[in-house]
């Protein structure tokens, strides 16, 4: 059986943009499992992309191939690029997109330079079609990273923006924000204390929220909570709204943990 | 071959949750055929979704496994279920998704209360991806119902706000608005008289439309019309346009069938 | 293994519809491949889906089955058509939408009048559902046109309207704005003069736009540019912005090339 194939773009879901990009993976690979991460990312916005293929991909299978395209670059000079980890493969534009991803992991990284196995003619506006969907193609039916690449020392990797942690308090930001308007902070849930001794709150947006929920049935309606979301970080919810709209929370908002004595 | 897994949310589209839970499934189940139903449930709206579930599942092969994740009650004491019929499997949260869609069957219900068949470790806010994904994976694959839970006598079934007959008309409501502002009623089709003679009208938001079509190209441009939708219900409809706003209508909207002497 | 099965509708995400002609269809072959290339056409647009059918399927491998739904006429007199060229076939109501897909080749046109193959009962307005995923289905396993339907003369194939030619320029039209906010127009590249001692410029709701580039990297953020898009044809495009909104330009705007001398 073949690998499975992800994707993850800001192509929306107007455009066939990402159903060509299925046509290109099965003409190369017929029984490859496609599935769709999300689509949705905000045009070019590299950085919330990242952040979501950061949170899923272990979620998938040893063996597969994560292609990610937002690529506001494409066809100047930044480079097509494959990293593999000792799990998983990554075809994305060599943008910044990966990094996050493989943190923390051994990798080799590969310049996708031979266009043997692009699609043909090869667009200067469109490599998720042409360059990125039969190069995971290819993968998914074995075809190993060394023959579609060169290898490279290194690729982009933005500094990840971690909170700042003070004496008796830790300063983040609010990374995300997802459909149901919960703020999700870059703050990982293990820094709270776990001894019941211990007592702190957040403050964001000018208020103070001092209880830890385990789960958004344990506030009352409306009522602002905090929380350790499915990703393992803090975030802030309201019980049946939306924190973000209470709050009128932005993505970037700083969100800062205070102990209390 | 495995079965067939539905999806059914109110996850959207901006998230990667649907496409985790697709990872989850194809790790446990690497045949699993997922299809998506609806992402774009209203959040935390369990009587759209189970409307939704009901109309939809009758379409899939005998043996599809049907996941449906609407819950704002993650993590509390509402327990995660398990409904086999004879031709089906439903996975959900026990908080009204499945009742529509069991109605008139005879059926199994379960307890999920065996955490080996879940993803480790289980958070308390994201069951769609650490316990409904993989009891689902579970079933595709052939794991019997009684091994992922315990039997239950009944589970939570909301009644059904079903038309009111009247002497000479019949009082419904709106249960569904189509993304082509098509209204659709809860009155059974079945109820409009089939003999010639007999004549009868709609009334809604004020307005009273007299004749049924048996399709939308029967009407001219922009004029309302009653007929029996594909689902069998009574529907209000405007050629080439759409009737919910034509007649600024809502969901939960009366409408009345008169039948006229 | 069964061929590919693509879905182009207007059904959009927030009711079943697509998912349920996914059913339909696996209850007929299981192991039909089922690629969605969009269903976000806007409502009852089928100008828009035929362009982006036209655009799709060269990207599919031989032998897809590609269903198109953009149906206002469903339940009356227009007939449901297959299409088959060299490569692949087509399943839609004979009302346009498979015209500019077939421009130029070789087909075999049929009147889908088969109930046997059908859905039963078949409704008078859900024809994806009813009558086209199941012809789909049928032939995704093999099952020969000639047994869906009768063959006809020809089909529903709207005038293209093509861009204009003058003595030093060529009007065209904007036919499609994608999610980015570039308008892509009818004029094909090729019509470019290629040496380079031409000049040329576009001219478009009352601005200049003069210099070709080859990928969005080439202009200035904020700057208009013309350039050939992915799929030949001339667009404008706004590096790290929306043309669509700079220009305050609508799909069918009038756009000119001018050579100059």
């Amino acid at each position: 059986m073949s690998r499975i194939i992800t994707l993850l773009t800001d192509f929306g879901h107007r455009d066939p943009f990402v159903g060509i990009m299925k046509g290109v993976i099965l003409g190369i690979t017929p029984d490859a499992r496609i599935v769709d991460l999300c689509h949705e990312v905000h045009p070019q916005d590299i950085s919330e992309a990242s952040y979501i293929l950061a949170r899923s991909v272990q979620y998938f299978p040893t063996g597969s191939v994560h292609v990610a395209v937002v690529d506001p670059g494409v066809g100047g000079p930044r480079r097509s690029l494959l990293v593999s980890t000792r799990n998983r493969l990554f075809v994305a534009p060599d943008n910044g997109l990966v990094g996050l991803a493989v943190s923390g992991e051994e990798y080799r990284a590969y310049h996708l330079d031979r266009p043997l196995y692009w699609l043909k003619p090869t667009s200067r506006t469109f490599h998720g079609r042409d360059v990125f969907a039969p190069v995971a193609a290819h993968l998914a039916r074995g075809v190993p990273p060394e023959e579609l690449g060169t290898p490279i020392a290194d690729f982009v990797r933005p500094a990840v923006e971690k909170p700042c942690r003070e004496t008796a308090s830790m300063r983040g930001k609010i990374q995300h924000i997802d459909r149901f308007g919960n703020l999700i902070s870059n703050i990982p849930g293990n820094v709270l204390p776990e001894l019941p001794g211990e007592r702190f709150s957040a403050a964001i947006c000018g208020q103070r929220i001092s209880e830890l929920k385990s789960c958004y049935a344990q506030a009352a309606p409306g009522e602002l909570m905090m929380l350790i979301e499915s990703f393992g970080y803090v975030e802030i919810a309201c019980a049946g709204g939306r924190a973000q709209d209470v709050l009128n929370a932005q993505k970037g908002e700083e969100i800062t943990l205070e102990w209390n004595p």
